[in-house]
């Protein structure tokens, strides 16, 4: 079987890698041995013993009918979305670890693959080496899934989990991050949610079956998380996770990623550092969490060459196929009922009343030097900052989402 | 898609739930809709709606040619056996949820599946509804794993967790647990470790792809456990699980069901209750971790039928090949290294100074009065056994190992 790799970047040079070091197992459970026979890039890698692979022109792997299944592993929008569609169109399965490609256009090129009975597959766009894209299709068939909840930016859960284990600030571990390389120079993606949020609606679209725009996805990042708000958390027995989620009740669904206060004793608690971990609710299977290393070359290469496998074994037929092209209209953001925790300058004995007067019954927690902290009834978004709105004269310190 | 149902037991039952339940979503999956022909069972089920389908000579099912699948949720090894080799003979598939038929005549029945181009499944035999045998077959293809290591069975974790979360004995929540269901009446196949060792026999099988009998697994139970060892657990940061594990180490393989000390920070610490979890490491992938109910109706339900949702996608397709009936053999017990956790009477005020003698450096463990408790250093099982033994005038109050 012969491959096209797109990109010799980190994902690629770790593909490159596994193909390479776990060459006999993947050809026994392939089926056929998996070669690559050509790369795609604009460098030449002189001395590299890849080099001779290395082609500058998609032209030449897509019109070469021996090679079935095309890697790409360059990211962003295009070219990549042009290689998958001239791929999958001539024949061949595309393997893909490209939140945004997918996010964007999954359904088109599904229904790409369908039609020309190849594969579009994308284990490693979400989550890295955690298998969940193939679980959700393949193993949770018999459930019908309500819940996706997931820590699904290792970036982020880095930081967070370093401001609490050091009770630093988060400009300070961001920087440390870069240092150490699990941010970008530029941690906009990753920081402000945008990461996570295209990969739920990647999930929310498999496991509801219809396409989730992933700008209709309301979005916040940690930047605004403090340490003061981990400390508040330590005492109360929670900790503070960017959760991304969606969610059916009723018959609307919604998504979401936000920073969430969850107790200790939930399962997401206990992923730290850079770690992922996807959280899936199902109507018969009650509740499965999938647990592992969300990014870097090794764990996203196993994802994709797993992928490269299963195209291999299923040639000829179409294996993914509950993502149609038809939209979801989430619901109304303000329609979404939440619980917060807020935290008031105290700049009146009179505050807790007042909160009273305009929250009804709230949970009050043992507040820092200064401040009035509580937590509100669970009711939605909108009540929930129309009430904020009328005790305006308290200025909000901050306000994260509890899971009670 | 016609299928049979071979005992209508809790998870029988559960089949019959879940396919009327989500009849809908599960033909749209399976490409076809999915229903139950046969029930095989001895009883009758008067004015149960399912009564008309209740059969009770196994040859109705197996000589009708409509039926292409057969579901066993009867348990035991006879006659599920001679029905699944019967069934797989006549071409059809077979699905499974009992662990004790795949540990023993796994690697046969898939080579009977093989031959005749249909299916042996098994995925709710062990750890109930959590994905783990699929995407051992189908997710982490990339990589050769080393080690799975698990919680597997969800009576001694209940057991285990409401030890120390309420300092009671073991007999005491034995009790309770059989009281809510969740011991049987006969505990032994749970809390001797016997459920466990079937469960990861099967997955060491299928990790390595030869044969492990499960008889050949050194396997420890959990009546040993008492309050005060998890008092001791507490006060070092650790916890004390039931853990199956079979791991690569060089060349040689060993598996092993035993109470181990956890810290805290390790993934499966914080898996409590019923749950079930299981880690996996491959070389490629790093850490993976599955995670959820380990049994009950629904779950395992949910598994057994997303496997005959397989079966119908991948009729005259075999999926999982990787188990031949060569057997492993595997590492000596004595062989095997480990660290330990050890409580002394200290009968004498000489005991440190004689334990310093006989394990080397060791680190000491504030006692509870009376003793003395210290970890080893880590080595062989045997030349542990030896040591304790030249230390034999003091009696040995537990023993436990220790992941550090």
């Amino acid at each position: 079987m012969k491959i096209a790799l797109l990109g010799l970047g980190t994902v690629g040079r770790g593909v490159v890698e596994v193909i390479n070091e776990n060459k006999e197992s993947i050809a026994k459970r392939a089926g056929q041995e998996v070669e690559i026979k050509y790369i795609l890039d604009i460098r030449d890698f002189e001395g590299d013993p890849i080099s001779t692979l290395v082609v500058k022109d998609f032209e030449i792997i897509v019109s070469d009918e021996e090679v079935e299944i095309v890697v790409e592993a360059m990211g962003g929008v295009e070219p990549a979305y042009t290689f998958a569609k001239a791929s999958l169109s001539k024949g061949k399965s595309f393997v893909t670890s490209n939140k945004e490609l997918v996010a964007l256009h999954g359904a088109e090129l599904l229904e790409t693959a369908r039609k020309n009975k190849v594969n579009f597959l994308f284990e490693a766009s979400v989550g890295g080496g955690i298998p969940i894209i193939r679980p959700l299709n393949q193993s949770l068939t018999a459930d019908e899934i309500y819940e996706i909840t997931g820590i699904l930016n290792g970036t982020t859960n880095f930081i967070l989990t370093q401001m609490k284990e050091k009770g630093s600030a988060f400009e300070e571990v961001l920087k440390e991050a870069q240092a150490l390389g699990y941010a970008e120079k530029n941690p906009e993606a990753d920081v402000e949610g945008h990461d996570a949020c295209r990969k739920i609606a990647i999930l929310s679209s498999l496991a509801f079956g219809e396409h989730v725009n992933y700008q209709d996805i309301p979005t916040e990042g940690i930047t605004k998380v403090t340490k003061e708000d981990m400390f508040y958390a330590e005492s109360m027995g929670y900790v503070i996770k960017l959760l991304a989620t969606c969610q059916k009740q009723d018959d609307s669904i919604f998504a979401r990623v936000s920073p969430m206060l969850i107790p200790l004793t939930h399962p997401l608690a206990m992923v730290n550092d850079v770690f992922n971990a996807i959280f899936v609710k199902g109507n018969v299977i009650g509740e499965v969490m999938f647990y592992g290393r969300g990014a870097g070359k090794l764990p996203t290469a196993s994802a994709v060459v797993a992928d490269v496998v299963d195209a291999a074994k299923h040639k000829g037929t179409n294996i993914i196929s509950f993502w149609n092209r038809e939209k979801i209209e989430l619901k109304d953001k303000g329609q979404v009922k939440a619980t917060y925790f807020v935290r008031l300058e105290k700049n009146a004995e009179s505050i807790a009343q007042r909160v009273k007067e305009v929250f009804g019954e709230v949970e009050e927690v043992k507040p820092l030097e200064g401040e009035y902290a509580f937590i509100t009834q669970t009711e939605t978004e909108i009540h929930f900052a129309q009430r904020l709105e009328r005790v305006s004269d308290f200025k909000v310190i901050s306000k994260i989402r509890i899971e009670k």
